[in-house]
């Protein structure tokens, strides 16, 4: 059961950070389609989006890590 | 039967933050990409958002944590 | 069970809270990004909806600490 | 059962509360984005609407209440 | 059985009501924005949907109060 | 047994008034923002309509006290 | 088994009334607000399909009925 | 188990007639809306449409009161 | 079982026969609202349109029978 | 268990196939409301392509008869 | 259980290969109503695209025959 | 349960190339009705595009069949 | 349960491949058509994306292999 | 259960992994197709979000290899 339930845990994490990551990143790339001198600022806030994104789903994998080895 | 619950709970937190913060992110970015001169105010804001989205799924990592140690 | 029940309250909570922020947040943004100058009240509004959006999970977040700690 | 069925009912306000919530305060702002000198009436209207929206859910947190202590 | 039945019966309904308001209401204050001084019919229309749309709802809540106390 | 299926029935049919009436009842707030002259008949055929589609979800309410009370 | 099957039947049937009769009801609303000349024949149309659309549903409340009484 | 399957039966088919037959006669509606002197023709197809449209729910009608009788 | 199965094969039928002719007929009555003059070639083709679509759903109505006959 | 397989079979099917037919003959009806006198092409390709979408399902109805006669 | 295997194969090919030909064919007869000069190589891109997507079904059909003669 | 194991393999697989094949196919087509002197290169992508869609649903194939004959 | 476990990872990977795939070659196709002479960077930059986003389904493969013959 | 765990595991992820990717590297191609010259910063930017969305579904490879191995 442990092994089910970090498997549960982890696919969800992975998911969610997909799909969020994915918008992120693809608006970025489209501004910078745009207007190419901005390139420094649009990365500098997707890199913090995405580390905020992360945050979450990081933990899910202690929790999943955790559930494994305890 | 409590790693499962921990499962779920930190998976439906990290589903629900990751599309939370993915549309607040990329909206961030589209607008900076718009106006440049915004970005201070844009990104504040950006992170007040992300900051009131990120309190429930962080309860629910709390109760992820609870639910496997007690 | 309880903790399956605990489990499942703050996980469709997070989700809700996740949804719901997230759309008030990226149109404060998308606001901020058209007129700098609304920034004070846009934000304003934008608190009082986040705690309106807030009010309901955190009720479920005190379930869900009742449903461990009962 | 009188946990898990105060979770799922109160799990179920709270996306509903979020999705209804999150849709209104959303337009709120986009309205006062537009036109700033109308930043009253449309507060006005949408304190009404919450109102209206979260009674429902108030109901179910009730009834989860009285789940887990009847 | 009755706690469980009383929880799906009120969760429905306020997601059905959530959804229900959060469109009339979002829509309400679309109009209100474009027209102000349109705000009297406006809101009179809002609340004659308001409590059509609670009708049904209300008579859930009903039924699930009955379900635990009979 | 009979309280489930109260539950369900009241529930499914909260569901599907909500959403119906919430489609006819934001048309008509925004039919009459755009042209006031039109209040009475707007309101009179939504009138119509609302009864027209509880007509159903009523008799699935008097299912549901039939479910229990009988 | 009877209760719960009178419960699916008039549900579903409660929930596709609701849809189908919303929509045909909302575009009535939309045309008279467009054209308030032709509201007779609209009308006209209206009932029509909103008799037609109602035929399924009320077979399935006659057959719930059958299901409880028989 | 009859009865359920009738319920079954019968619920499918209401949601597919409500749904088909909302799309037909909202078009036929907003046709109407659009050129007046086209009402004779666009409700005759409409008849034809929601006759074709009935006739398989019309079947599972039989199906399910031959589930119930038989 | 017999009965259940014929209510699954006549269910999703039905449902797949609603969406289908409803796509169909819609788009038919749209065009004739454009162009009057084509009322002749556009209901053939939607005649045969609709006797494609119904082969398969009344091959699984003849199943149905046969599972309860048979 | 072999009626319900063939039920499955025969539905899914008729699902796939009223949807995909859908979307091919209204598709015509649009192109034939436009441009009547490609009335001949339009509809041989109309019939390759609904020839060659009911191949699979015409597959599942044998599978579905085989499943019940064998 | 042979028989429901074979069920959920050809029912699951049958819908995917009823969506992805109903898009193809939709989009040749769109692209010969606009072009018609260009009937030839649309249809024959038509059949190869057909063709491709078919292959993967025709081997589930063949998977699903072996399930129930083996 | 191989067979069924088999079943759904294949049929996941059936799903997600109906749909991948379906999308490059219908643009593929869109291409060329826009500008046929692109003919060539268009369907050569096209080609490595289906076959590196094809890559993962053919070992899906293969699973299948080591699952029926293993 | 080994076989279903195969059978589970080797078709989600391959639904998620193709609609990742599918995505990304659709848009190439639709450029390749819009500016012919970008026809070298566009392939390259598909060839790159197809390859990033069947490392993830390879592994899947790799793990369904080994869940067979392990 | 193991292999059951791991294969959920890695069909989540790859399913979120495929769908993430497919929207940034579409979106790449797109941006290209419009500015050639910007080939390198578009597809830098695209390694780097790839890179981040990879995460977590090579942890949750990692987290199936275990799940099997330990």
């Amino acid at each position: 059961m442990e092994v089910l339930a970090a498997a549960i845990a982890i696919g969800l994490a992975a998911l969610g950070a997909g799909l969020g990551n994915g918008m992120i990143v693809s608006k970025t790339v489209e501004g910078i389609a745009r207007q190419p001198e901005l390139r420094g600022p649009l990365q500098g806030t997707m890199f913090i989006g995405v580390a905020l994104v992360e945050a979450i789903p990081i933990i899910a994998a202690v929790i999943a890590f955790m559930a494994i080895f305890m």
